[in-house]
């Protein structure tokens, strides 16, 4: 086995995504030791209890003093503030990174962070998780074979982008890099109005029907039975893709209303196709 | 092993549902003889190649003549005009029943045919299936541990119910009665629906955004690989319904929209959780 990449990692906010990264880390030997910072005690404990991390503590400072990696895992509402409050406790020579969802407000918050030699920020969002939440949903080979996607801007430094591209490659995703304001744009179609179609599918649902959910239904709806707060949070920081990107399924279903009910089968035939042959490519 | 309960099933159409039908009724015994009819040679011959069926026909009358239970599988614009078909031809005691996903529109086709002693139709619609199609497709097991929905009138003769309830607890089905009306208008909301809304997410995806889908999107959108003709055939038997499902759905986004742009996060997110309780409970 390899020595270990870096001597620290720390991980901010061990939850489905903190604890997976704070567990594969260890399972892989990224880091000579894991950091977890929680908010609580009772959480440091749980994630120490179980062996996903080498220490752990609920000073922020402290946490992530001294580590070559900072990964910050909280709800995406929370990491602009989180950014500023870790900035000045920086090692030399660290970079800092993030697991959320939505990149503009959060590369937004480090490019305000005062300049400091040697310290870099890089906005980071692996395409994986869960309906489920919480460090007890946490799995070290949550990331294998999965994409992380990577948002550094003109003016942050290769090494960093380098150094986040191996805290992901080394938990076995495969990096790719775009702008946060692509990502935000990409990622309102294809993670977060699915999110919010699910939610309203169940909605809209008779609760008679329920009874009738085929497997069908199950899935179609199985991510609306994720964390409310957590979407809500990612909703509201990426309120204008998504405004966006709903709007353009409004439109279809709109438009597909009208198909139907001027009986015009042949077209929406030939839509529901298009959207098919779309649909197994991804198999 | 108990006797076959029947001298003679016929199952017409054997695509995904009519050939697990036959599969299924043949590993279990339910008759002597399984019968299939398809509309070519080719398909009767693949059937009978699989082992899925005793003896298979082109002809309709010749297929239908002398069973005790005859299952329409075709799809449901197809299903009047088979009725019609094989009303004729049927046994004195016959039981005629079908899959469609659909019943009004069957159930009024079978209303209109001649009175004959002793011959009756009872709408049915098993809870099963797949976003795969034809034959191929096809599994002994499809309705293990399933629902299947009959929807017979206050005309059927009680032991055309049991009949026909017969079959779908010999396939290891669960059978719920209710209305066509009260059927067609809860599948529209259970099913049909977010079909449509499946391949609606699927249609309004940026195409750069694909690369980036995630088993949410995956599963969301599992069933927008469904066959388009069976479901524009579906949407159409059942349009008023499945529209006033569609208005319900379109009134949540608009007013999730409407929160959002006014940044009323705290009821959206009371919404959300309401809705992931729901969902919840399913699986």
């Amino acid at each position: 086995m390899s020595a270990p990449r870096w001597p620290r990692l720390t991980v901010v906010s061990p939850g489905l995504i903190g604890g997976s990264i704070a567990r594969g880390a260890r399972v892989r030997r990224l880091a000579r030791e894991v950091v977890v910072v929680a908010r609580h005690d009772a959480a440091v404990r749980a994630v120490l209890d179980a062996g996903a991390a080498d220490t752990g503590t609920t000073d922020l400072a402290a946490g992530v003093a001294g580590s070559s990696v900072v990964v910050l895992c909280a709800p995406v509402g929370a990491l602009p503030g989180l950014i500023r409050a870790a900035w000045p406790h920086l090692a030399p020579g660290a970079v800092l990174t993030d697991a959320g969802s939505v990149k503009r407000s959060v590369v937004a918050a480090a490019r305000e962070c005062p300049v400091r030699a040697g310290v870099a920020f890089v906005g980071g969002h692996p395409i994986a998780g869960s309906e489920r939440s919480g460090f007890e949903a946490s799995d070290p080979d949550l990331f294998e074979g999965r994409l992380a996607l990577l948002t550094p801007t003109s003016d942050t430094p290769e090494a960093a982008v380098a150094a986040a591209a191996a805290l992901w490659e080394g938990l076995g995703s495969m990096v790719r890099r775009l702008s946060a304001e692509t990502h935000d744009h990409l990622v309102a179609h294809i993670s977060h109005l699915p999110h919010l179609a699910a939610y309203a599918l169940v909605t809209a649902a008779d609760v008679d029907a329920l009874p009738l959910a085929s497997r069908g239904f199950v899935d179609t709806t199985r991510i609306a039975a994720s964390a409310e707060a957590l979407w809500t949070d990612i909703f509201r920081e990426n309120r204008g893709p998504l405004l966006d990107a709903l709007t353009r399924y409004e439109a279809i279903l709109h438009r597909w209303r009208e198909l139907a009910a001027r009986g015009d089968w042949a077209t929406l035939e030939a839509e529901l196709g298009r959207a098919r042959d779309v649909r197994e490519k991804l198999a």
